[in-house]
């Protein structure tokens, strides 16, 4: 069957989608469009109660969660990481709900403070101090990782985790756009940035740019997104 | 092979321990002495290189993060949730990912705010606040899909979800020990109360509840724990 993709340029929708563009599966996209607040539409809370975004509409339902849905698009169709039978399996899942759990939560609170803490910028600032530390850690932690496993992180044949990180790395870059960028820097994690790299070179990357409006460089140096239909925020 | 699962009463291996018991699988236990700070020792560093509690040694390396572990060991063993042939497989995934980055990190920011927003108690308390509401959003979500789908949530043969969900109310209930508790009612949620309820039948947690001292309804009526080794905080 086609998947159905709903999404928003530059939105956690872009790591689904490269996922499937990795795999040549066969996929429509459905535009989520945020000016509007489509994604609390009744429609859209419907396939995904949290109104977030991305959702993938599949032969099992509509699926949400960024990294479940690269997990099972992984054991479905293979070729995202290291599958089931595999003898890295374990250390695979570990780092991928690592990067679910920690890094990208922590991501979405920093580009959402009010929602966690109410709409007192002091608070924000404060919130902010603590997220930046946890985020920095957390890429440390998965520098180790890329540095020491580079047969299944950051390797030539991607899994889904490497597109995760590079999508988080590439919104610490960017997002939210009124704090300063001086906390970042994707050079104190050079396997990392190895990894954004190598992702650069291929051809699904290639294809969500154009799709997306992300630039030449979409993790190594990336630039806000200029999307042909939509809008990141 | 005999797992090891390194723990402390009441913890986030608290959930590990009950999908080991409920398959029977053979472990030893190491308890990780928090009164002591072993958690950032040298050596459970090794293992886990965030200090959070729970590992658990397998043949494929010490694993961490509660998500990942359980549906390894369920992907390994079965009996545990939908495997990766199941037509449920999509919808399982999503409802993990789902209460491992959403309704657990956001636990364990009102467990230890400092480590978020830094020692100030007037941030402490806004951040609670939203904090809140984002678990009773989480559960209210969670809830509806217990009400809906009891054939593989809050079943009579549970998945590690169920362990999961239960465990997250039972620290709702509990923890942080300094705040109060108004803020939380498992009334609100009478099909996880029901899950609840189903579990504190189960020959599984009653081990569990001796071994970690966590009394006669974990569960419905949770009291602080009072274990036989180490500290819960």
């Amino acid at each position: 069957m086609t998947y159905v993709l709903h999404y928003a340029p530059d939105n956690a929708s872009l790591i689904v989608r490269l996922a499937l563009e990795h795999r040549g599966l066969p996929f429509d996209t459905r535009l989520v469009d945020r000016r509007t607040q489509s994604q609390r539409s009744a429609a859209y809370l419907a396939l995904n109660p949290h109104g977030l975004i991305p959702v993938l509409e599949t032969p099992q339902g509509p699926l949400f969660e960024t990294g479940a849905i690269v997990l099972w698009l992984g054991d479905t169709h293979g070729g995202l990481g290291p599958g089931p039978q595999s003898p890295d399996r374990g250390a695979y899942l570990k780092w991928l709900f690592f990067t679910a759990n920690t890094l990208h939560p922590v991501l979405r609170m920093m580009f959402y403070p009010e929602k966690y803490i109410g709409p007192d910028s002091a608070h924000h600032t404060a919130l902010r101090t603590g997220l930046h530390n946890q985020i920095c850690a957390a890429l440390a932690a998965l520098e180790q990782i890329a540095a020491s496993r580079p047969d299944w992180l950051g390797a030539q044949s991607p899994s889904a985790l490497d597109f995760y990180i590079a999508a988080c790395l590439r919104w610490c870059a960017l997002y939210p756009t009124n704090v300063p960028r001086g906390w970042f820097d994707l050079g104190a994690t050079p396997a990392l940035a190895a990894l954004c790299k190598r992702l650069e070179c291929l051809p699904c990357v290639h294809a969500v740019q154009t799709a997306e409006g992300l630039g030449a460089t979409p993790f190594t140096a990336p630039q806000y997104a200029n999307p042909p239909h939509g809008s990141a925020t």
